[in-house]
């Protein structure tokens, strides 16, 4: 029998939601006898033995007073969480959600001990690190409870965790998984963008110019208002076919805070190019996603690859999460598709002979 | 110096008019030392040598009474022929625009001793065979006409002639180049929707349904619209990542003929899929195009390599060709992409070499 | 106490489909207390005293064998009805589908006895015929059994019925109403493209061109494809501002029947202007409504109207719907608009005085 | 013989590029004998007999020292203006641009004189205030200027000056136009959406939401990125129906600045709704209008009404220029439409019997 992986989460917003109520959505078809080639939105259903509803979360942390002593399957449907209901039924998880970290006067981490504690008693595998970004100081003190704790650590934002030499040889040297950094989207604007981009540059067509905007109703997008400009320009490198485009491209990461769209992200894009005798090709695209759920849907994977490859022993950053990452420790290689679905299948492989 | 390639047409519609305007265009840029890199809308500026301007259209068919012994550059504005004008001015060529082949009442073809006269005193390299859709004996008796004069054969139409075994068998043996069947456009819709697809289908979503409308004001969309029946079936086979999307996908090749379009294209596609926990994910996508610009950034592309080949002595198909056809003689390969480069980077390099 | 207006269908499309369940939603509604200003997608709750729930279904003809002989609340549901379930249960209807009225094989229609009797058995007030567009025989076959069992008439569709000075002088002569022709829509395509068409004449913009695309997957779009030419040239008349903007517009009232959006319509409208100093003005829209919800969101108004206007003792047509219909049998006339609300007022005073 | 209206312009931004350049675009028009009801994006041809081509523009004033001492017809080129070229030779004008009123370091306001003799000296009939917004104190000290110099003033900006009784008191006792405040667009995206709102609520569809992101590239939209709070509150009260409908509407100005799209504006709009039933109704709109032709289009009538109300002797606010304005000093009243069209024909009339 399989044993789930014992999941801790810190920061228990929408991409907390989205993560539990869709573990209990897929359990659901599962144990309806739903083949796991069927299961919507879902490329796999299974990482080393390990199905998408095999996750048990055991402990979870935040600051939010109105969160803190909740039980989780309450605690991820309170304000200013607004991921929708998917209709499945959250029974009451073993987890009550704990006071996160915080910083004290003197700029001092508070509260560390407690949170090693909890993930001790709870025997969580692997810690989910999922604040607001922009808390470099949270990511860090985060990664070292784990290290204390001896739990596995996986970064889905911006902060540098994986990528810091340090801390990764930490992790090596214990024999716990960590993976980061800044999650990738299931499916989002920047990869629809690209692809588009891409197809124009491969086919010959002569770029004029482009823009994306991006709005949502969620907490992200207000942030984003104020804080996009990092975001900005990381977003126009991935998007210019050559350094020409940079010039050409327009990315506004967070155009509205749009309070009914909720949980949902819209983008627009707009790309104008010519063709053929300098003759006029346009393209007008919008796509509407459910934000968090473009989040867990990556998760889901990340977490299975941290604890499935700590389990087999080794430690540290693992391969097979590279193309799921914005930003990996060894940044993306050109032929890395393939080899990450070897990654996964090695993992798979190993499983079987365990 | 290079010899420009010498062509001759048969059909002088809007993929004509692009074609040589376009030529004009081109030279007048590179006259300018405009960089070939910097040729808007153009992929490969040379192809063994040759440029984008290096093609003289020595010879012309047609059977449209209001065509026929007009000069070439008067003949590609002739209505209903209703590609925009580039802005260039078109001299008089030195090609005038003669009868083409007929059916006659016992559906004896009519005609083809003036067509091998006039493609010999040409001295025609290749013939560009650009008639409507539908007239697979105009086809056959065209490429004979060609094997007749020593002639290479371009088929834009989805005509069969270069999957034919027999015709390409006698292409090889005579030397000459044989490049077909039916046009891939230059970015068409076909490309637009199946990357989208694909892309969802990587990323792990589910398709839940799709449709492709296509819209637009030329002598094309008049046809399709009693026609279209054909065309949809290998539109959607192209689009279905696998058997079962097959039913979810809706095209409609012509749905309807909207005259102010003109030679505009226009393509309306929607995509409705679940991403992680079944919600749903949505993408809405306007793409306008000019429809023969579309045909005549790869008939450029078609010409040069059958040019550029014959010349190297070798008959028959050329695999530079095949990615730039839907229905190449041997199909398409999933490594192609690749080797269409290199076929073609061997055609420069012996063009250099020799 | 208010009496429910008994109401005859003819025709069990999806129109009667929306209609019924519609009605079982609002009664919902109102029975939890809801405030009538309040009920969603509802202009008048009650009309004459009438709620939209006050509408009972006494009995129903159709053809197909595979609804005849059914209760009506489960032959709502038969195939190809695609209208979807609005979440409400519709419980067993006292009326059964009976067969309607056919053409023999010498042009003489069939059953007209049987209707007249079941009309007369069931005690409906009126009859709603909603069959498919273009069978003329059975509206005025229908008409006639009518006026023989003494019940109302609503027609839905463009077959003249109310614009027969014959027919309509026997409904008033007979004290029953005679409401029709053709059903406007309640968000129709053509209202919005003719409300944005006038705008830009009002503000002074010169339109260039215009086009409008409809999709569906329902009965009505398989029809159309090959029928929609009628449709089209009243549709034009009734956009264009002008005589001279006719040539400018194109609609195609299908221009795809898409399987997979079921009852759903999508419109597609492109608009391009001039404004000061002759620079560009476009506009894209789409719009996506359900479509037979369109239909029965005007309906319930006409029964209404036609059930109060009868009960008041005044046979014919009423002018409180010529708003709502596309052909009444006096035209529309500019200040219309204010003079039917005042009619719809003056109806419900009546009521309340009576 | 009609004299032209003499007119002096404050802030030389893209809406005076717009209407210098449209100016000659419409004489061209007239002088080859375009009849006045055929002049592209032209709703009045003649307000009072004086046709759109009939203004001069004698004086200019601006801060920028790049524009100051430049002719008008250049300096309205002069980046960071982006308004296109609209192919028309401007020739050198009478004016060239003066130094513009400033603020000094107490607050004071320096250049008066200088502005209040240059209007005199070129004799301006009407002044044209176009700041750019929120400098009350320079609206308030070009007013008082042309009261001194016997000048009318017509203010484009959001700023109060028609609005303030005792200025407008002031321009009516000289006999002097005082027209504003604020212009209304000639297509803007309020009217647009406004309409769309308008007439889902009389067809009793129920919103449940709807958003508006508006786009540019000229140097209001930067402004606007900081300082887009007021005008979003004036632009949802313009939207919503009723009260209910505030809450429901986000309106985002200026949702980014897309340099390339230069002086063009791009409005997205949503509207997601219910209809009978709860059915879903939902509508995307995208505009695309080139954003000072929308100002220019408008003020080219406020100049003259200004004109000629001045010429019959009338002082003050003139109602024809009513539903041009966002803010007229009475207000806008229901029935106003027919009076201004009467205003502007009583205008005209007057001009023909003078």
């Amino acid at each position: 029998m399989v044993h789930a992986i014992r999941l801790a989460v810190a920061g228990i917003g929408n991409n907390i939601s989205a993560l539990l109520q869709g573990i209990y959505f897929y359990r659901d078809l599962l144990s309806r006898r739903i083949e796991s080639g069927e299961l919507p939105g879902i490329k796999h259903a299974y990482i080393g033995g390990i199905s998408v509803g095999d996750i048990t979360l055991v402990s979870a942390f935040d600051v939010d007073s109105f969160k803190i002593g909740k039980d989780l399957g309450e605690a991820i449907f309170q304000t200013p969480n607004n991921y929708p209901r998917l209709g499945i039924e959250i029974p009451k998880q073993d987890a009550k959600v704990s006071p996160g970290l915080r910083l004290g006067e003197d700029n001092m981490v508070i509260g560390k001990e407690g949170v090693v504690e909890e993930l001790k008693q709870s025997r969580a595998d692997i810690l989910l690190y999922s604040l607001p970004t922009g808390m470099q100081w949270a990511a860090d003190a985060y990664s070292q409870c784990c290290l204390d704790a001896g739990v596995g650590f996986v970064n889905c934002t911006p902060e540098i965790v994986a990528r810091n030499p340090e801390i990764l040889s930490a992790f090596e040297t214990a024999g716990l998984s960590l993976i980061g950094d800044d999650l990738a989207s299931h499916l989002g604007t920047s990869i629809v963008h690209q692809s588009l981009l891409r197809l124009l540059s491969e086919r010959g067509l002569t770029l004029l110019s482009s823009y994306q905007l991006n709005i949502g109703g969620n907490e992200d997008f207000k942030n984003l208002l104020q804080n996009g400009a990092g975001k900005l320009k990381s977003k126009k490198n991935a998007l210019a076919q050559n350094e020409a485009e940079l010039d050409l491209i327009e990315v506004v990461p967070s155009a509205g805070y749009i309070r009914h769209l909720r949980d949902n992200k819209v983008a627009i894009l707009n790309i104008e190019a010519v063709g053929w005798g300098g003759t006029p090709v346009s393209l007008d695209l919008k796509l509407k996603v459910q934000d968090s759920s473009n989040a867990a849907g990556v998760i889901i994977d990340l977490i299975r690859i941290a604890g499935v490859a700590q389990r087999n022993g080794s430690g540290g950053f693992h391969p097979a999460a590279s193309r799921l990452l914005k930003s990996p420790p060894f940044g993306h290689a050109d032929d890395e598709v393939l080899t990450v679905e070897n990654a996964i299948m090695s993992l798979d492989a190993r499983a079987m002979s365990g």
